[in-house]
């Protein structure tokens, strides 16, 4: 069977992501009802699936959402799903994004029946991950969404706002702040060297807990690299040794502007420890070629 | 033609609402990116559809979401739609319900081209609204949403929240408060009337500006009550002479009791004259039989 060039599944329907057609009914549609994953494959191996699979669970039982699948299947499925698509590069890198909405219901309603059964929605496409050494521009933005950041729903009209405000000035990302208080970015977290301590925001419920943030904290304490677990100020960061953004599609790389203003480059050497840090290891981990 | 029991419209597409199919492009799926609305119509005439409309294509305009149709045309649309479906009781009843999605993209992308066209949905079912008579019971619950509670967007999970722990409390709505401050429902303003004066949380980014809301602020000033437009706290609720809601399915219902305990009921006179009014101008503004 030829590889397709990309895949979308939705409660066991594949086809192309462009012919793909889902029901009106889909709670998606109304409410954006729903939590998500995305990760990164290699070689057909889905890079820190178990942690994916983890915290979407965790996600939907926080939304009282009924996972229509258990957790060892929902893995075959992506893992086997993955070997019939195309991947960028010699490494066919693809980036893996699936989501469960809370249900269908014929007619529109805001509650839900609690047997209600999730739907599962799959896409999988070519695309290799962002160069871990290229820096980012950023602008910094009020963090204006709702507080159930630790769940990663489908409701991201605020995030979607702010990375469109950060394009229109030529920027990645933006970095979203509390009254003066840096909490993470539109699409990834936020972190910063300072004196030789990693400082982050407290995975509490105004940020996601990232999958690489908790890579990035892993590889500090494999370095030596004490980590600092407290919410620092818009001002803390312009004035740090390095800003640093981590997110499933980049892993981890540095802020070099933020609004405008050049930032951080004092620490090199401890920046490059820890993205050759984290490289090896999605190297490594990826670098089983599975039967397809 | 025979009438369709209930009916789902995607760009021109037209079937029930349980055989449609959306394209798994839209960013509706991925991002709940889009802004909705939500009316009654009677003998098939559309109540408040201007304001409805008009609240439509700001809240688009605010997130940058290109309308598919012009007002106009919108307007005729939904007033010829609505002819096609049988409505509930003999004055035909209908829940009209309308929202544009900033469109599809093939790939998945916070980011949006600045030139994309929005998608329109519309549904349509026979619904009678609520009666205005029957008081509700609701409870109190921290207002948790993102700060742009002034568009009506599809970033609804919240709210969905709020109704379910309303509904596993046996209750029909949620009162919500930021630190003690209400805000609004989960799917309704909420206003008190204390000697005599409609106290109602302005109009800014932390509420939705209801249509119902500003009719009931028309029919105070019509029966000369004085309106507050001031926050007012938790513990003033609790101890108001009148608590109310008001939505474009309940137009203006009593709050019996609020967490278990029963409140207002200390202006009744006051409460049934604007009840009477709202009601009066809905039926008067939906009384001519349109050709179907």
């Amino acid at each position: 069977m030829p590889l397709m060039q990309n895949l979308g599944y939705y409660n066991g329907t594949v086809d192309t992501i462009e012919n793909m057609r889902i029901p009106m009914t889909d709670r998606a549609c109304w409410f954006g009802d729903g939590v998500y994953e995305a990760a990164h494959a290699r070689n057909h191996c889905i890079f820190a699936l178990d942690e994916h699979l983890d915290r979407l669970y965790r996600g939907a039982q926080a939304l009282e959402i009924n996972m229509p699948i258990s957790k060892h299947k929902l893995a075959n499925l992506l893992n086997t799903l993955v070997t019939r698509v195309v991947g960028s590069g010699e490494s066919a890198e693809q980036f893996v994004y699936w989501q469960v909405t809370r249900g269908s219901q014929p007619l529109r309603s805001h509650n839900f029946p609690v047997g209600l059964e999730g739907n599962l929605w799959i896409t999988i496409e070519p695309r290799a991950i962002d160069p871990i050494d290229m820096p980012i521009k950023a602008i910094t933005a009020a963090d204006t969404r709702h507080l159930h950041c630790n769940i990663k729903t489908l409701n991201l009209i605020p995030s979607v706002m702010a990375i469109h405000a950060a394009s229109a000035s030529g920027c990645d990302e933006a970095i979203l702040h509390r009254d003066g208080v840096v909490t993470e970015c539109a699409h990834s977290n936020v972190h910063i060297l300072q004196k030789g301590i990693l400082r982050t925001h407290p995975a509490d419920h105004l940020i996601l807990p990232g999958i690489a943030r908790a890579h990035l904290i892993a590889a500090c304490e494999r370095l030596g690299i004490p980590v600092d677990e407290h919410p620092f100020t818009v001002r803390e960061l312009m004035n740090a040794d390095e800003i640093l953004i981590t997110s499933s599609g980049s892993f981890c790389q540095r802020v070099e502007r933020v609004d405008g203003q050049q930032v951080g480059g004092e620490a090199p050497d401890l920046l490059q420890a820890l993205q050759k840090d984290l490289i090896s290891e999605y190297l490594r981990e990826t670098n089983v070629i599975k039967a397809s």
